[in-house]
């Protein structure tokens, strides 16, 4: 993850699944942040288990309460996280907390469109607004340089399966309310990069792959192994309950020495290592031409990276509906 | 509107504004449909009056009392529309009531954000699922036909300012609730036409340009004169407080005898006549190519269309970019 530095990070529903595995490789960074907090639910809770692990080893990991459907929750973890920093600001906030209910589009419900849109949608609008004095400081200490996630950002985890012209895993489910609360998430995205954008704050929303985690469930795979290859070729794969599979579902044969990395797939990894590569480099750069086709498996290419960084899709990439796995 | 011929339609939020005229220009048909439903709050309120003027001229018209954030309210529609129809199915769907807040993102609460979700689309997913069965015995009445809004289909009344691309109307204000509750429909517009689609059931998204109606106010406009007299050559320009701007906001001439027309713009003229060209044609069809940058104003290309019928957008239709007003 070189090129990744921020000082200091937030990372929302970070007891498991993409969240832990993010606060994991942060904690891994040979220069790890100053301090990472991770946002749950139930900081003493049984679910929070391998997050307290993880702090007992790791002074500069501050387990944070935080229920990102709750305003005034949202507002008691700002004042924690700000009072802990002192005068610091905080370089990036990743919006990660999110929900999903595998509920066919006839029985969808006020309720269950409500509580998801809640968790996946609104969350992350309060929590831009409640961190916005944060970040706006974290970008006054890099007057100047380029919009990245070393600097000040907001990291929205989105998903292809909020892509209206791609609804991914339409096959499995139709995952109604959760579509829609991320096609509503790519619209916040877009908007804040409009307004924090001025601020010097980068605005992304991210398709972090199809993980194997609570959410994402057995059936998560990742891209074929070769094109997960040249993005992080020391990834292990996982081992038991998280093995991988490949894009057609089938198991991937597991390969002397990778052991069990828990809630966090090799996708999962492969993102980190996108971030590295694409937010480092700051928006309006590195996403295009043949660089990325080079660079990036081929589930990631529904990335819903919005301005201020870019919208790469097929439309916009030429070519690149034809572009397949590395072989 | 020769080519669209609904025998039974639906209009929600048919009080005001666009669903008003567009209650006003299905029941002028030359072959009118035998039953117009009118959805509204309080059909026997005073923000109803001209609809229970047009009620007293129109046996066909009927209103109902529907409140599209209540799924109590709307399953009592169905029922109400289901026993007037006898036997008949529902030919068309049209979800057109929503709402719009003009609230900075700094500023926008947990509330405003689920109350203009919950109407602007919650409700007409949950005015899909109850009218799916009427919606199902239209399109079983005309068996073998291609998918058209005289068989069967689900009108979302979706917006540009929806658009994550270009989202319009920022300069005026971030409206993002609103922003973000459009996107969400055009999701599930999307996924609608993946499952009602297979019953037969055109499901399309529409955005219907800037009308000057309550939500759109003082400064709704159209596309340049120019521009749409192809689409509508005998409407008239708005007169008194609706009289329509050109693109830029100016205020258009009035024409001779050219009168008011309450709650309807001439966009929204335009809008039907689109229908008109559009749906009458089925999905796949009609849409690409120089005859659309002939047929469309400006204004109407950043149409969520989206599949089953198409999405025509810049990247969709080569050149778009490069269209303007006919001059």
């Amino acid at each position: 993850m070189a090129g990744l530095h921020p000082h200091t990070v937030l990372v929302t529903g970070a007891n498991r699944g993409i969240g832990l595995g993010l606060v994991q490789k942060l904690l891994e960074l040979p220069s790890p942040p100053q301090w990472v907090f991770a946002g749950c639910r139930d900081p003493n809770g049984q679910r929070a288990r391998e997050l307290q692990s993880l702090a007992s080893k790791h002074p500069n990991l501050v387990i944070i309460a935080l229920e990102v459907s709750d305003p005034t929750s949202i507002k008691a973890a700002a004042a924690r996280v700000g009072e802990k920093l002192g005068g610091l600001g905080l370089n990036l906030l990743i919006n990660n907390a999110a929900i999903a209910k595998p509920i066919l589009i006839g029985a969808e419900t006020l309720e269950s469109m409500t509580e998801v849109y809640t968790t996946n949608t609104i969350g992350p609008l309060l929590l831009g607004q409640a961190f916005l004095p944060l970040l706006k400081k974290a970008a006054q200490g890099s007057p100047g340089s380029a919009l990245s996630c070393s600097k000040a950002a907001i990291i929205n985890i989105s998903s292809n399966g909020g892509s209206i012209t791609s609804p991914a895993g339409w096959e499995l489910s139709h995952y109604l309310s959760y579509r829609c609360s991320k096609a509503a998430l790519n619209m916040l995205t877009k908007c804040q990069s409009l307004v924090y954008g001025e601020h010097g704050v980068l605005c992304v929303a991210l398709h972090p792959g199809w993980v194997q985690t609570d959410m994402g469930g057995e059936a998560g795979h990742m891209p074929r192994a070769q094109a997960a290859s040249p993005l992080c070729p020391a990834a292990p794969l996982d081992g038991g309950r998280q093995r991988a599979r490949d894009a057609e579902g089938a198991l991937l044969p597991l390969r002397e020495g990778h052991g069990h990395l828990p809630g966090l797939g090799r996708e999962g990894r492969a993102l980190v290592t996108l971030w590295d590569r694409i937010l480092a480099a700051g928006p309006g750069a590195a996403l295009t031409g043949p660089s990325l086709n080079k660079a990036l498996p081929k589930s990631l290419l529904f990335l819903l990276l919005l301005p201020n960084v870019l919208m790469p899709t097929a439309a916009h990439l030429p070519g690149i509906s034809h572009w397949g796995p590395h072989e």
